[in-house]
């Protein structure tokens, strides 16, 4: 998908995340589009996710709710451009929902679900406007929140 | 679509060109969907559309360039985030493909074809995501270079 092409200054606003998670595809994506998986996964704890509304196909809008320790709630709104069941799941905090624009493009997330022999290889690539958001991003966390959240993920897919 | 309740700070980014065209409404999506029509009518002359590449899909690209009486060219990129035949077509500026950022999202486009006996109200939204680009989209011409391709649009129409 990526191209040495775009390489260039496409990746200076790109953040990834990968790893092999131990379950068949089909359950990596169902934690990602069933609200009720969602929520036992999406916050690094201790944030919960008290709220998870998906209406996963494209043009639909999700509002994903985080909690903090401390009782504050943090709402994401974002909808979906792309929906490849168990393969492939694109969304955006561009739009609140078809098509109303949201104060602040802040990222495209771009979710792929690859089968490597029963196991997935999970990707996220998020992808922002400017470089300075990709660098603020960075700078909240990026690596160590998406990574302990696919940890969190990885550990419910496994019992399920 | 637009709601009471989104009116509100929504209408304060959003420009807005409607009018009735007399022609079938496949006729006038046809113009905005056939590379070939659209080079006809898309730049207010005597800026002319030289080039026109439409991959007319939810997240296909498309190219449109204008070239000015001076000879330069400006070149707009886009891609589409719904297709809806002879009804509806969306696009932005916020990537340059499915899902590249682009290097400044401006404009959400919504076109609207609805039948009105026979002719077509035709309607175009373009919501910004900052009330000061709608305002600078405005001073630049929006009305009258919008309302003059309108005209470009329904003169050719209506020889199909």
């Amino acid at each position: 998908m990526t191209t040495a092409i775009e390489a260039g200054s496409a990746s200076e606003r790109e953040l990834v995340l990968t790893r092999v998670i131990d379950a068949p595809r089909e359950k990596v994506f169902r934690a990602w589009t069933d609200p009720d998986l969602l929520k036992q996964w999406f916050a690094p704890l201790p944030y919960t996710t008290p709220v998870a509304e998906l209406d996963v196909r494209p043009g639909g809008a999700n509002l994903i709710v985080m909690r903090g320790p401390d009782g504050n709630d943090m709402p994401n709104r974002g909808v979906y451009l792309e929906v490849l069941e168990n393969e492939r799941l694109v969304f955006t905090d561009a739009y609140i929902k078809a098509w109303e624009p949201s104060q602040k493009p802040f990222m495209t997330v771009i979710l792929t679900f690859e089968d490597e022999g029963g196991k997935t290889r999970y990707t996220a690539r998020v992808r922002h406007w400017t470089a300075a958001d990709r660098e603020a991003h960075e700078k909240m966390g990026f690596h160590e929140g998406w990574g302990r959240c696919a940890d969190q993920l990885a550990s419910l897919v496994a019992k399920l």
